[in-house]
């Protein structure tokens, strides 16, 4: 496994070519918006290191017995599946946003799944093609972008009647050692922290839309692969001086737009190739594991109450009963998300290829859940906090021989609290409800792994509804039961 | 393990002093109110006879290594714990209302730990007395019921303070070969169903209150008990002839207010007797366990999702997309319980004295989400149903030759369905959301298991702030965090 | 204007055709069940005598100049809009159930307008039939039923096409001196307490069903007309001895089937007749004042808080922070429905006929909420007062020498308050959250005035979503907002 | 009356003494974080001018008789107060941000009914004076700021005891001419886009207090004020080249710490001095006020309902049914809050002052339901807009030679619209739920006119409980009722 400072290291010998406000970033690693992303995976291999997390962080790898990041694990069992939930937790608490990492463990699983079933169809080798992959992934310690959501153009359109046939990711040519995909894929979390980019198509495809029926992986700074940075709300605050006003003084997250513009991937790489009977499965199983791993928003909801709870301290208003009685709904709230992501592992099975597959109904009841729970969490945060979360002076005010005086007289709270201190945690608040941490606690937390109404289709796909029919009407003494 | 009909049986057997509408019940057996609610405990001990059901409803015994009903187990794992989230689900399921049977069970298991622990504790040896009770309830597989909510007349006072001493239960008097007690437990469900009656304190208990820091189990029909019914809403339905107006045809719940007027209790069934520093947490425990038996309601809600899909179809408005919406909400909301139930059943943990022990955090934030959800499942069942469940004749007025042409006529549905059939469904939905198993699905869903803020102040307590706090103050850069 | 007990003797006089639990009522007025219902309705006379409800409960007839209750009034001004908002809220808070005579009002108000337009464009001389019938009703202080819900049978079926030709009531003869209908109206609220029934079509109707656009209409006892009175939860509690577990000792509701069996009306009974393109302007009229009248769910809605508190102080609880904050939730929401009523009354505006009409868009607004917020202020009433609500005893119980004394002893509340006073205000609210009062408050909230999703498309219709737009793109810098 | 012009040439005239990021302002007018606020602000003049808002942008005043903005209107209606809760809309969803104006009205008619109260009690001449300076704004047309809310440091003290006396605001001389006042206001929204500002204490004040029982009005640039930024989210955008990514392109909010470093207040413009007693009048009279102004917020619903609406036409996503539904749910709670402030409007009544008053039990629920819903407004739109809203590329990408193309390629939406024009309609979603304009539509919501808990604890105080505990007595047979 690696440590933080060979993964940062790392990411130094890569070549991206990486976009920001129209322009070419030279210096991925060092870029002041950039950095605290990077920061944030790296937590990811710094707490494998750490004995007391080794339960959680790492597990044995099934191909090869070396001990590995769980992040490149494949699950084994249930109780897999319920670590990889509680490591979501532990990383969001600890990191305060997005740590990027999960995706391309989602997408690792649900290629060991979903391989081992065309071989099983076709006699094709992609399971062996995956499993060789696998192997590279977890002896080099590798992070993994899972790439899947194309940009899409008019929703109403398919994929092949397309205004532009590039608006989903295709292959344009085949060639004896592989192949070319064309396209680009939206709202990658952590593109340019990673090293390895994994492509699978984001609908199930017809088969006149086989073309997009591909899956692949290629190394993040393969030919042809541009990355053009998302801005995010307040993420120019972090090329401020000081670090109060970042409300997250040392974490981030961030989204890209990937391009592809003609990207040769050799056959071993290549996990799926126009199966289109395939594509929807695929998709239906990275977004039940992604699903699942909306547990990290359990951490920074952890985050956020800590947050709020501190606040009330701070304003001598920790006391009133109604606060208190805020700070327990917003525990029962985040609570109840974790029940979720505890239970869709817990009632885990394993698949025929050997992979631990969640409870995909109660994965999809999660996600559901994650995409309302939090902007209620936040509220209530923002109720704690009171409006200086949103009126307060800058951290040059603070700061400044002639208004720094006037701020720290009039803004101190309680008795013995640092009025610095105070602004810190509201500008937590404020970052988690509004600003760059914002976008993953409320936003992404929305449509990541899918929107809503992706899961209710799931939802209303996956309840058995025949079953309850039969026993109410059965209770009812309704005659046509008795079939 | 009894058969269902060894069970009615043992109940004849039973001389139960039961009153309802101010007379005594002779034949509690055949009585048309309660009888239903017998049917329902029956399910327990016919399901525990298929073997389709086994591996739910039955466990082996730790201390015999019998083959038991599970409803009288003690749990020896996390597996256990989550079989009994299933089997509550399932009985919920199937009889459409409260099988009344998970108090006692939760009583065990409570008594299970807190006997063994004031042992540690006095060096007494009630843990003892308790194992060879329990070898009585698994060989003879009994129902009893966990009677532990005192009447406590004025909220504001402590027990000692009452104005009336007995209102909640006490020690009156100790003789040599036991104790006498007095009082009463209110809201008793399936009590007169039972075979055993299981005492237990209602809260923790002062030193000045320690006269009603006391447990111990009598039969239910031991000398000093009388059983006042609880009236239902629509319970007399189940007098009228006919089956159609009393919505599920052959089940029901029922509780009952249970006198105990200076009842004694030999000695070898008492199993705490004025340790007032474990009445909390016996209470707890117990609390706790039966928290989670509110996986229950989950199987409701099956039901009640099953009835209302049928009401649309009947209707003809299934594909109206509000429809098709509405009861994806239903699964989704339904689901989430689940989670719950499960979640804190999978994060059990092992107690000292060996008995597995639910996630108690969790167990609290899905009673208190049972708390809320049950009600919107109904409101949106009524939203489906339409407004006929409300305003439709009765059983008479379809069999009537006078007015069955009307009402067959034009309450019919969707062509080739029987207007009886309609009707019978809505009296379904009619008996979940407002009738007498509306007792169950919503209001003992709010009080049973503590009332909504006795969740609150335990989520309160437990949910672990200092944490949180830590991680937040770290994260915004608070100077003080770095102690 | 008629005393209550002039009213009630008018009832006498009619010759009502009623049937209930498949037998005919001889006695409509003095039969246990109907009688409560019929109260209610003698409270709308009642309070017109008095002059402290003068302002509110009569007006100035605009055709005679006669002091007239406002029930038979045709809304001159917005100031007749609020009042009839506050007079339903009014009379719900001292009925505390469904009077029962708002909507023989809303479609007196709708067909003022309709019948008006009606001959604007085609020449009829159905207003000036309708004035003369508005006369009738001013004068003779008349209770009418109007009749719109027909049974509809499949949903996914237009009335030509439905399997039965009658499932929406229809002409089915046309004579020189009036016209011969069939068919029938479902849900009809205190119909049999009405003296007229006015009867209108339930939808937009197209031309093969222009036979459906037919509105008229008749004495309550005209030849041909049945009425089957629906069930309602608990409806028998009316006939027991005593009056505690009947909840609301006075009043309650009734609906009943009407069915129209080939029904004459006199040609100036006629008010629309095969002008099908005003059908749908008929129902909306209808619907947007009778969406307002649920005003009095607001007054229902202030018993059930003054019973919670009750319930609350009864036992000792009232001063918990966490009571104290339901019951301002319960206000806070109640008030926001009266918010509702108030504003789609205060927006009014005149038509051209001289009647004022509410505003629609906010009407359904108004009538969405009430399908949502009382089933909250039901939970939380049912979370203060407790499980005792649901398994108290029953009056028998208290009266019986046997068990009086336990159930006196042991379900006292604070010092001071009867155990009998106790229960009853947990019958109260039993009545009004489960009992025959919840068919009104709860169930008739959700499907009265049109189902939720009948709101929705009209909201979605009404809001200005162009307008919206234009100011959008326009902050937005959006180029072809310029147009 | 000014025009726009004229407004902002009288700002230049000013000389403030504004601070931000530590560094003072010179020109305030032209800073391109504070101009925004300006034009919303300059809004309400621009508006007044024109015939078509003239009916809700001006009014006729009491004093003089002159034609005046009606910012500056005392109400002599309750056609008056509809206005202004029209003009409030109107101006949010002209603006879609917060346009600073209302404060100012609030406070002046507050003051209208309190100095006249404060001259009956005690033979003051407060009213007279206060006129006096009503006639000045009105003839000037001014812009107030309406000073309230100090900063309290530990709120669990009373100003007396705080750790520092200046923590509220209070007179620290008293002078022949006048007094002198040493203090702060914090969050003064378009404190540094005002002519006058005018302070109110706090809260209620004891007579240990009645040296912070003070109001005065004073000239913005009196000597002794200095006003430091407060930080918004998404501040520095407006900094940036460009207008895209700032999302709203043209307006914007800005609040700001007031200190008050001993400054002089001429006797004729004190409004109140130590007449604690009427301090909560005051407070209480201009919170209700404020409540009602929060009229905008339905405005500002207005701009990203349309925008939503935008977003799903430009996905071609907004045939889909639950698109529909989510459209038709973000109206129904936008006119739900519309209600609320017409009704409070409607209900109010005449003072013995002459002004009208709101219906304070009714302005309260209003601004409590703006506290809940606009974020679930906020959370439908961001569902609807889809994550790009949060991982969009910046205006500089879709300006570059070497991105643009890709930008321009991969996120276009629709045919026939323009890429950037799609991004723009994200931005300003963006802006309004995560950006500037969120601290106005959603932490203003929460905390202006007072937090959340303030206005429970009003709708506790005015709720009728005794009479609704009378009716609910009454029905249930509650023999005590019977007084």
């Amino acid at each position: 496994m690696k440590t933080p400072q060979e993964y940062i290291e790392s990411l130094r010998k890569l070549n991206l070519n990486v976009y920001m406000f129209g322009k070419r970033v030279d210096n991925v690693v060092d870029n002041g918006i950039i950095r605290p992303s990077l920061n944030a995976v790296a937590v990811t291999y710094a707490l494998a290191m750490k004995p007391e997390y080794g339960e959680i962080m790492t597990a044995t790898s099934h191909i090869t017995g070396k001990k590995i990041n769980r992040f490149t694990h494949i699950h084994q069992s249930a109780d897999d599946l319920v670590k990889k939930s509680k490591m979501g937790r532990l990383l969001g608490s600890l990191t305060g946003c997005c740590f990027q990492r999960c995706v391309g463990m989602d997408a690792l699983n649900a290629l060991s799944m979903t391989t081992f079933d065309i071989d099983r169809k076709y006699g094709t080798d992609y399971n062996r093609r995956f499993l060789a992959y696998l192997a590279y992934v977890q002896d080099s310690d590798l992070v993994c972008d899972g790439a899947m959501t194309d940009p899409k153009g008019d929703r109403s359109l398919p994929p092949h009647r397309k205004q532009d046939p590039d608006l989903f990711l295709r292959v344009v040519e085949e060639r004896k050692e592989g192949i070319v995909v064309r396209g680009a894929k939206a709202h990658q979390t952590g593109a340019v922290n990673s090293h390895e980019v994994i492509v699978m198509p984001t609908m199930t495809m017809g088969v006149e839309d086989r073309d997009y029926a591909v899956s692949f992986a290629v190394p993040s700074d393969a030919a042809g692969v541009t990355y053009i940075m998302g801005r995010q709300s307040c993420d120019t605050r972090k090329l401020e001086e000081g670090t109060i006003d970042r409300g997250n003084a040392l974490f981030g997250g961030h989204e890209a737009l990937i391009v592809f513009d003609n990207v040769f991937v050799p056959r071993e790489r290549v996990f799926m190739f126009r199966e289109h009977d395939f594509s929807g499965q695929l998709v239906e199983q990275f977004a039940s594991y992604h699903r699942q791993s909306y547990a990290c928003k359990v951490g920074v909801g952890d985050v956020l109450i800590g947050a709020a709870q501190t606040a009330a301290e701070y304003n001598g208003a920790d006391r009133a009963s109604h606060v208190k009685d805020k700070i327990i709904e917003m525990n029962h709230l985040n609570e109840t998300l974790y029940c979720g992501c505890i239970a869709c592992a817990a009632e885990g099975h394993r698949e025929p290829s050997g992979t631990w597959y969640v409870d995909t109904l109660l994965a999809n009841v999660h996600k559901q859940n994650v995409t309302r729970v939090p902007s209620e969490i936040a509220r209530l945060a923002q109720d704690i906090a009171g409006g200086l979360m949103v009126t307060c002076p800058s951290e040059g005010d603070l700061a400044s021989p002639e208004t720094g005086k006037w701020v720290k007289k009039y803004l101190q709270g309680r008795s013995g609290v640092l009025t610095e201190d105070r602004v810190r945690i509201l500008r937590l608040i404020e970052n988690l409800t509004m600003g760059s941490a914002a976008v993953g606690y409320l936003t992404e937390s929305m449509h990541g792994a899918g929107s809503p109404q992706a899961q209710r289709i799931m939802i209303g796909r996956l309840a058995n509804m025949k079953e309850k029919q039969k026993i109410a009407k059965k209770l009812a003494g309704v005659a046509g039961s008795v079939e």
